[in-house]
């Protein structure tokens, strides 16, 4: 049954861009699509938006239902607008981005997904519609925001030590830090607190683990603290 | 002539909160709405989109339709899709958001608009739709944004003495801040360099004036130094 309106409107549609840290790289999960139009190209996933549901929840559905992925948080990106962004129609999309860690989560391809994997970044296929440019976008705003933001705790587990902290920046950020500077920017911040647990190292002295202390992160930040992490 | 779609989609608008500082506050720029819903009440100016032109698009045509106003740069803020955030169907709306200089922009109603006024942004009245939430959103990203970024400078003339530099944040932030603090973070920026002119004062001292300079800022911050302004 058709839908008509008095004044034309575009379609409207979500697309997720999810990362995570795997071994050495940054991941987004892709999905292979099983529809045209790219029918067979991987893509972000994602879908149109229906008319009983707000755009998080659009976003969080599509995810589960072509991936399997549940993430505790979805953030709202931006809203892309070109006109030629989608061969069927005019087509506005809201992306949003989440921050994983990939171990836990193996994609399970479902709805107009054929499949569904983790890529590192430097090394995605060819994309449907304009999502290399909303990866883009996306990774400019996760370089930008894991300055100023302890967002990068989300793609660590529960304990850390400060080499892993380390080198999750330095993968993000796509360049080296100073050691020194940098260990001393974690303890100047005080919501990375130390725990009584030690890494299991092999030859070496055991790192100390340290936590992400949301507390006091949430107490600092409402009084407005200095809190850029690099 | 009616638009008909396989699929139902809702309708897509744009709406605009542009701020500017106006003395000592910090002030909004509303619309009296001269068509229904919410006729007579005050609004942020705005409306839906066209399908042949981007949301930027829209959003410059609309708030120069609605109030005369012609900014530089409009700033996408966030998608809005609660689903009874319009009385008469689904709308989502994309918000955008701008920082002026009120004194050069009187505004000048038109279209949908029956008058455009500039409001002490703690002195609204009552607004149509959720343009309240819009609102207080795009008041919340301002004083996050303008700690590390310097958009204040938006607000300011091009030459401004460090009082009043540090009057727009206050304003802006809507707290007191520490004059010395405040003069060495300034002097550690790098990018906000003397002039040659000094401020014309009463019975003290003549306070030199100062410019950004954003050849400089954009030097740094594409090198990636720790730029936090407050």
């Amino acid at each position: 049954m058709p839908f008509t309106y008095d004044y034309p409107r575009p379609a409207l549609a979500v697309d997720c861009v999810v990362f995570g840290l795997r071994e050495s790289s940054l991941v987004v999960l892709l999905v292979r699509r099983g529809v045209p139009p790219f029918e067979g190209s991987w893509a972000l996933p994602g879908g149109f938006v229906r008319l009983d549901e707000t755009l998080d929840r659009a976003a969080e559905r599509e995810l589960v239902e072509e991936s399997g992925l549940k993430v505790a948080y979805l953030e709202q990106l931006y809203t892309f607008s070109a006109l030629d962004r989608d061969p069927r129609e005019r087509v506005v999309s809201v992306a949003y981005f989440a921050l994983v860690n990939p171990v836990e989560h193996r994609p399970q391809a479902g709805s107009d997904a054929a499949s569904a994997a983790w890529f590192d970044v430097r090394e995605a296929p060819a994309l449907a519609f304009d999502h290399r440019h909303i990866l883009q976008v996306a990774l400019e705003r996760l370089r930008s925001k894991v300055r100023y933001r302890p967002i990068g705790f989300g793609l660590l587990p529960e304990r850390f030590s400060l080499t892993q902290l380390q080198r999750a920046y330095e993968i993000i950020l796509d360049r080296p830090l100073d050691k020194r500077n940098f260990r001393k920017k974690i303890a100047a911040l005080g919501f990375v607190v130390p725990t009584d647990a030690l890494e299991e190292g092999v030859g070496r002295r055991a790192a100390r683990l340290f936590r992400f202390d949301r507390a006091v992160y949430a107490a600092l930040s409402e009084k407005g603290f200095d809190l850029e992490l690099i």
